[in-house]
């Protein structure tokens, strides 16, 4: 048996992440048939031969449709900028590629709709590059929820904070203009509303408060320019599950690199989580006797799947890139047949882009909006 | 010259929170005349002996209009339930005492309106025991703030969490009543909004979400009753000074103890706090050079005011009570004219109430509601 | 039945933390019968009368003789500088007082020698400030371990730093001639010693070496004087138990302020604790189930003697001067006819000086001591 | 130019994680020729041509001769048991093979010797498989202490612990056995050593104390066998440049996974680090002022070379098969002729096993030994 012909379009800060995570797939995961890299798409001929010598692809092309309608490549990574997600999976699937689309889905909701619609019409996988559900501790978590370690959770908080757009007197550039979306609530929300999807399910209704830190900022002319998106999005949710839970988001955060705080709160205990330290959870459980009851911080090992096929010594460490790796074993599982591997497909994806549509109207109308 | 005559209403745990404050008062601050312990009152006549004899008062009535009208009192602690704090702090304002009463200020917002009045129309000091204010940090904090040392604040978020109603176990009690108030509001926001007063000022809207994690507890006698209060609330701020802030509190959140999480973010840097380790406090700050920039956990010691009447090295820390007795302190220094000293008189007090009515009224009406 | 009387020499550092303790421990500790503040001695006799005005005690003077011989008094309180504490000590147990004299005990062996004789041969209570021995997660660590809660211990670290020598620009103090002893083995090994003592029991044999960081400092006169003293001492050890120790300490490591930090590892878990966070300990024990092992920070609370008689909340801190207070109740007890009141008494507190002297002898001679 | 050619022996723990390095070398630096998997040799012939498979390389082989004379092979990863680094890396060396071994070096002093001599006289690379040195955080700490930012450093403590060894009821195995080398010397003083290599220098003095935490084990024939190794080692060292320094290691420490935590003291400062975090590392500076002097916690990123090529944004995290990947283009560019590429070569790793040994001695003989 052969492995997948792999396409990748786009060699930026994501495709390079793509393309360590499929050199690094069939060597991490032994039930994995390893990929065979055969195209990489990019702006132009000359970097995308450059890239692919790089990054290890069979063959370059300047023009993505190539990458898209090579009869050799099975899957095609989609990691160019948001505005070109739609008519590139659109393409891919339509060519018979199976398609694994960084996030956020698309720029407009309408787009998200018909790149769902088209995925649901064919036979092929499409998924989305969520990569934060994939780390161990958010699946062991997913697990202690499952199991009951807290009992009933009953409250839950996300906040998901950076700083890249902190200082003042960064000059404007397109992320300040409407045109690039809201802000913070497509940069980050939908990081946090990714692990909803996976450990709690829909969300009900929101309301929403977003604030822009800077009013403007300076112009390449010398003048001053108005910010137009909202670098912070504080959001009051109820899932449909009747849970409240809150959601805080702030790209203009100083200090904050990476942070993904989730706090979980049950009749019987509670989970601290942090994307800063991915390697480790917190839980509190009441079935600790008393006077020893605290947060236990766990380090990530080998009881905690699938870290233990990186390192088998526990609390060595997985990094950011191991992450992508898991995911794209999932997506070749998938793609095998396998129903349980974890994924947001464009289903679930076009439900994060509802919420983020519906958190924006709230906060334009002032009031709460039901997800239905 | 002789020290300020103390009266005590209530023997408690702020009772004895108070009792301990004016024992150590002026043995750790040599700048505040040693007061005279002078009379203690509870509910009976017994106990109120009892506790004379061990925290130090003179005498012990078992009426507390004894205490107010002791001539030899010039002010009175109340630490009485929140009921009675209306008549007591009334009814010593009008025999001449200064007044020193635990948060919050009074069961209905008509009380605290009427506390307040009688205040400003009186020539004592009426003060609010908030004694999160007075913590070292907090002090320094405000500093920083007003030193730029984050640049111009942008964004706060405040969280209040304890676990005493944790227990889904935990029969019905009094404060499951409506009758007790709205719940986490009263018990917790109010302490975040006393911080807010004190490092940002006043609060212009709000909207709050609340939720009661367990819908019914069991009564005495063996049914079940329906729980009427609410142990979260989660509530999104606009400040007048425009600010935009969030205020979560969870008094049914496993594994809090204590915590009372600040996060400030400004132009320049940010701050955190966390009440749970209220002896240091974490700085971020643009000023460090980009490759060492990080959180500074600054431990508290003498550069920290008035950490160092207390103990002459750093990072030995504070305890709980010793708050209180800074904020004793603060007392004792505005009845003698020092208008510098830091306390939630009534005036601010007032305010705080208003706040919570607004975020309950928020609740009910699904809309933000302003408070002015 | 009235409280005994206190005399106290010293109002120093230490003396106002002996103040507030006596001030503080009636009220805090229902048990205790409050004490009677009688006579306080220092330098000179104004400075005693303010300083007894300040600290509440009915008289001050200037001569610390007239405290002992005060037939009012019946116990006192050493605080004044290590060089005097055999001279007032020996006088006030031949005055028939009970004793709480400040550690280090003496200057020498010898007088150390002396003081734990005269102390056996008195029917008085005779006990050093080793305070840090009295914080509630000290005492539950030793109940945990007691209890078997980690298996047999087999392994200890201790190390314990401050930085108030670390800057070489501090001229040359009376800390650095030999005069003033060792160095960071009298100002800080004694520490961990005490919880060694108190946990684990004697010391068998040890080897240390010791280091000056800054061989010499600006003399008054501007020229440089060598160092005498040694600011670090690293220790290996074994217990008469068997277990192999670490006792490290430095009081020239620049961002430590009040650390103490214990590692004891067992064979069915480990315990750690650091004095800077003494509000707090952390477990890892092996009941847990394997994929939810992790250290647990355990928030002290009234599960954690005797915190509750401070506040009856968890996780709200106690401070470094309720240690005192706590160490006073535990004297007052034991002078009361308590034998299980926690007290560093003189025998203990002789043997610790015996292992700090065979410290400094195995520096010396470039060998392993044994303690017996 | 076509790259490197790689043999790899063996695909345990360590070969999988040479054969992840090597198929992400390319990819994640675009300074570095993506290498030619080549030949892969393992035990048995099957198990070769699996991994082979797996992992990417064009054959695999039953015999490890094959790897070492393959004319395609340019360097060889030798990652087989401790007791074949000798013959294979004689061997490589001899075939003209560059050598990247795996520590320890070898299991008898007079074989590192022997394969110290022999990369000496060749004009091949011979690195061993010093990771830690490799992550951002240490290059970055060394180049802090090379400009100053903590002034002179004066004093050093390291401690190495895992908890494999913790259990007593694990059997003997044949780490307990004394053919096995000293126990944790082997297993983890070799470490902190090389960090000491590249930060500080030579180790000039040591004494050592060792335990073994556990007398016997079971056997597996029912009866007890005593445990040859010792688990602990504790060990005062005095540096060449005078500096002293603990390195203190366990394999029996509950709780720890991958802990080496390093303290670092100066005369301006100080630094800590700790492996189980080792994307962040924290600094205290005098140079902040006094008021808000602390430890900054430094979260990784691109400022830390070579974070950026794998992530460009801050704070996301490598992982501990980043390093080996870092490791792998050092010696990629070292074999390039880049006299920079930081690397543990055969002659440093022959002063750490005699570093080890003299450790060993220190703690027969119960006395200081120097190293030269």
């Amino acid at each position: 048996m052969k492995g997948l012909g792999v396409g990748l379009i786009g060699s930026g800060f994501m495709g390079k992440c793509h393309a360590i995570a499929w050199n690094a797939v069939g060597t991490a995961f032994p039930d994995v048939e390893r990929p065979r890299l055969v195209h990489l798409g990019d702006a132009d001929a000359d970097l995308a031969a450059r890239r692919a010598r790089e990054f290890g692809f069979a063959r370059g092309s300047g023009d993505w449709h190539a990458v898209v309608e090579d009869p050799e490549v099975d899957v095609v990574s989609v990691t160019a900028p948001n505005q070109f997600h739609a008519e590139m999976t659109l393409a891919a699937l339509k060519a018979g590629k199976h398609v694994w689309c960084e996030k956020p889905m698309a720029t407009s909701l309408a787009d998200a709709e018909m790149m769902a619609k088209a995925a649901r019409e064919s036979d092929r996988i499409a998924a989305l590059g969520y990569n934060y559900i994939q780390s161990p501790a958010i699946r062991h978590i997913g697990r202690l929820l499952d199991q009951g370690a807290i009992g009933e959770p009953n409250h839950l908080r996300i906040e998901m904070d950076e700083d890249f757009m902190a200082d003042p007197e960064t000059p404007f550039g397109w992320k300040h203009a409407s045109t690039s979306g809201y802000g913070a609530l497509d940069d980050f929300a939908v990081h946090p509303l990714s692990l909803i999807s996976v450990l709690f399910g829909r969300v009900g209704r929101v309301i929403c408060d977003m604030t822009k830190p800077y009013a403007d900022r300076a112009a390449g002319d010398g003048t001053r320019r108005a910010v137009e998106t909202y670098d912070t999005a504080s959001t009051l949710l109820r899932l449909e599950n009747g849970m409240a839970a809150t959601l805080l988001v702030n790209r203009s955060a100083w200090g904050r690199k990476g942070r993904i705080a989730v706090q979980i709160f049950g009749s019987k205990g509670s989970i601290l989580f942090d994307q800063e330290r991915f390697n480790e959870f917190q839980l509190y459980t009441t079935s600790d006797s008393p006077a020893e009851q605290g947060y236990r911080t766990v380090l990530i090992g080998p009881a905690h799947e699938p870290y233990g096929t990186f390192v088998p010594a526990p609390g060595h460490g997985l990094g950011f890139n191991d992450l992508k790796t898991i995911e794209c074993r999932e997506l070749v599982a998938r793609i095998g047949g396998d129903m349980a591997a974890r994924l947001i497909g464009f289903e679930a994806g076009l439900e994060i882009e509802r919420t983020v549509h519906a958190m924006a109207r709230s906060f334009d109308e002032g009031r709460w909006i039901g997800l239905r």
